[in-house]
């Protein structure tokens, strides 16, 4: 792992930071942000998941997350939405190929030797977190923004022994239901729509998949709602399954880091009460 | 004035718009955020100077200002650095020219043309400000970053009737006294040192101009305190002189917007203490 950049901010060490990933055969970088602490002391960790076109800078510049993760005592991760490089594929979209990784491991060619989000998330990237900052991993959170919202659901529905809390900003919650979701897995991951339910946070509802509680805010002058986020549909898979969810609409709010940074601190809170219960 | 851009944001309206600039004799782009407020209610006014090389944007999207703008009620006015547009002049350096304007009306060719940013800060901006917005103008603070420091304080010390409150971010607190104030100073006043005083807080607080008090933070860490900043400069002349001056230097914190988020909620409420008392 190389630095690429530290800088102190509310007491504690934002770092941008660069390694050689074996999942994407490219060098992926992200961010952490370590609150000050006690020596030798562990932290929680909430993993930030961001959208199409994002890398890990729009969270880390625009995401006003320092102050509640000072204030809670939060490690902060954000990673990349995708495999970076002159030898990565890529779609000439912005929502599918670099920037537009969805957090799944591609099986279709020529995706599958780079776009392998999916086990980059779950199994390599907290590797890296736990043997370089003080983090303590039986204590983790998920949220995201967008696709990263959807990651954040998908992982932690596949796996909700790993994370005490969950939730998210305008999340796709649905890839089977949206040209974003039709587009992206049938270039990742083949026609076939059942190999799609582990990458659907409604599917995996449906399932059987089921968290201790979920938090979601949506902007209802989110210009994607209608079209490809379909909140409602999360709503009603929530209800069906008795999965307890709190699905907040936010009355005038965007798609954006208006959005985002408005409620960030609440997410952060609401993290926080969970990880260090 | 159009507008370019608005998004809710804390409760609020955080907008971008541009207007024809008589002063500067091109469209100038400038942000506000309005806090949710009760209909008819007049809120006081928090200006922020940007500094080298920014626009309006680089604070809009990382200052981190608008939770504790919306919590106090104060609407959060930035301006460009610099008149812009192909007919503008410019230099090669990133530090003259197009996002350098020092907040000075320049009298040399070609820059005095265009370059009348403390005309457009002191008298053209507010009256679009006062038209458009819900802006108490009795109730006036203002602050800035480097450059945009030195032209709070400036502005400030010239017509300390006009501001409540006072403060900056990482100062540049005597043109006169630096490599950055040379160029800029020497290229759009001339080399006459006399005329340079206006634009000099150090030398303004020497020959008699005062503030009820002002509030500085600067990083340790800021690459330019050594060679531009020179922080001490301001100490010594407000000791000398008995203007009353908090300034604080803030431990492993350099330049950046890192630095300025950390500390805008200090900020913005050391101004919302004076403006609403």
């Amino acid at each position: 792992m190389e630095t690429v950049s530290v800088n102190t901010a509310f007491g504690g060490v934002q770092g941008v930071y660069t390694h050689a990933s074996a999942e994407t055969a490219t060098a992926m970088t992200f961010s952490v942000f370590v609150p000050e602490h006690e020596a030798g002391a562990k932290l929680p960790v909430l993993w930030y998941l961001s959208g199409l076109t994002c890398t890990h800078a729009n969270v880390t510049e625009k995401g006003e997350f320092r102050r509640a993760c000072a204030e809670h005592g939060v490690i902060f991760v954000a990673p990349d939405t995708s495999p970076r490089g002159d030898d990565v594929p890529d779609d000439e979209g912005y929502d599918f190929g670099k920037g537009a990784g969805f957090y799944v491991d591609a099986t279709e060619a020529p995706w599958s030797a780079n776009f392998r989000m999916r086990a980059y998330i779950e199994t390599e990237l907290p590797a890296v977190i736990a043997a370089h900052f003080p983090a303590d991993m039986a204590r983790q959170g998920i949220t995201g923004h967008s696709m990263g919202g959807h990651g954040a659901l998908t992982i932690a529905l596949r796996d909700p022994a790993r994370f005490r809390s969950v939730s998210a900003f305008a999340p796709i919650v649905s890839p089977l239901s949206c040209p974003w979701g039709e587009k992206a897995l049938t270039g990742y991951i083949g026609p076939d729509k059942a190999a799609w339910r582990a990458y659907d946070a409604c599917a995996l509802i449906e399932d059987g998949a089921r968290l201790p509680d979920l938090l979601v805010d949506q902007g209802t002058a989110d210009g994607f709602l209608e079209g490809q986020l379909k909140t409602h549909l999360l709503e009603e898979a929530c209800a069906r399954a008795g999965q307890p969810a709190t699905i907040r609409m936010q009355e005038g709010y965007d798609h954006s880091y208006y959005f985002i940074s408005s409620f960030m601190a609440d997410h952060v809170g609401w993290h926080a009460e969970r990880l260090k219960a």
